[in-house]
């Protein structure tokens, strides 16, 4: 389920303009996602194109110029219904930046990785703290906690293993 | 450290050609990251366009055309040695589809929904076990085991929670 079909669900839940939707998926999804709203834009447009959005323009008492609400179509209805019925998941890539400077780096970069190590735990750490959220979704805020959590611990031992090499 | 520097780090070992450095990248950072072969070639050219890496045409006795192979330059040489003397490492976003899946699915959706779970569980388990691997990189091997092994207790916990919902 690419995000497009997310901005979808929402706009199906309830019709909304961009940056309305854009706070409904960071409110459902969570933090971690770390959601780009430029990416929401060509999301609606691809779908009113695909005849699963329709939008209009709506003008209210504060703003000079009209927002643009989308609506859900039937079709884009049952486009959504027929994407969560599929039953495979194709697995997908283990890739991090680190994976790549952990790998690559030489025993003179020891002490810049163990720096990198240590601001992506306080990264990681700082992450963590907004959940589990009051309002999220729960199996998602189980899935970010687990995620954040092996991280955590892998940069401990990380971190620990350069150290070692270095003594 | 973006796959173009991986692809920079590579050369500046030994020189190769593309076909070549897609081997040595699976050998290095695993099957984890399911390289995309085709990624390879792009970030050669612009490695070269920047003068990071040069090419030369190499003629061998089997093959009919030419192999184009690819040389470390003192330039990329510097530049490498730049991003790795780095000491940030900026968090990278917590994304997967199965987040949205589970964040949108309704309850007609449940039974697609575990269904889709225990997929992502079977390969989950078949990528773990081609970890760790003999000649692979230690401490990414054993940031992609605590990946998965995070995933697949979270798998388990949410497939049980959706047969709770059930009952």
């Amino acid at each position: 389920m690419p995000l497009k079909h997310a901005i979808l669900a929402l706009v199906l839940e309830r019709r909304g303009y961009g940056y309305e939707l854009v706070q409904r998926f960071e409110e459902r999804v969570g933090p971690g996602w770390r959601l780009n709203p430029s990416a929401v834009y060509p999301a609606l447009d691809q779908l009113e194109r695909d005849g699963l959005v329709t939008s209009a323009a709506r003008h209210d008492g504060t703003r000079r110029s009209p927002r643009i609400v989308y609506a859900g179509t039937p079709a884009g209805a049952a486009a959504l219904d027929g994407w969560l019925a599929a039953t495979d998941a194709p697995l997908e890539p283990v890739r991090s930046e680190l994976h790549l400077e952990v790998a690559f780096a030489q025993p003179r970069h020891r002490a810049a990785l163990a720096a990198r190590l240590a601001a992506r735990e306080r990264a990681c750490g700082e992450l963590l703290g907004r959940y589990p959220r009051a309002h999220g979704a729960p199996l998602v805020d189980a899935a970010v906690v687990a995620r954040l959590r092996a991280e955590l611990a892998w940069l401990a031992d990380a971190r620990a293993a350069l150290a070692r090499d270095d003594g």
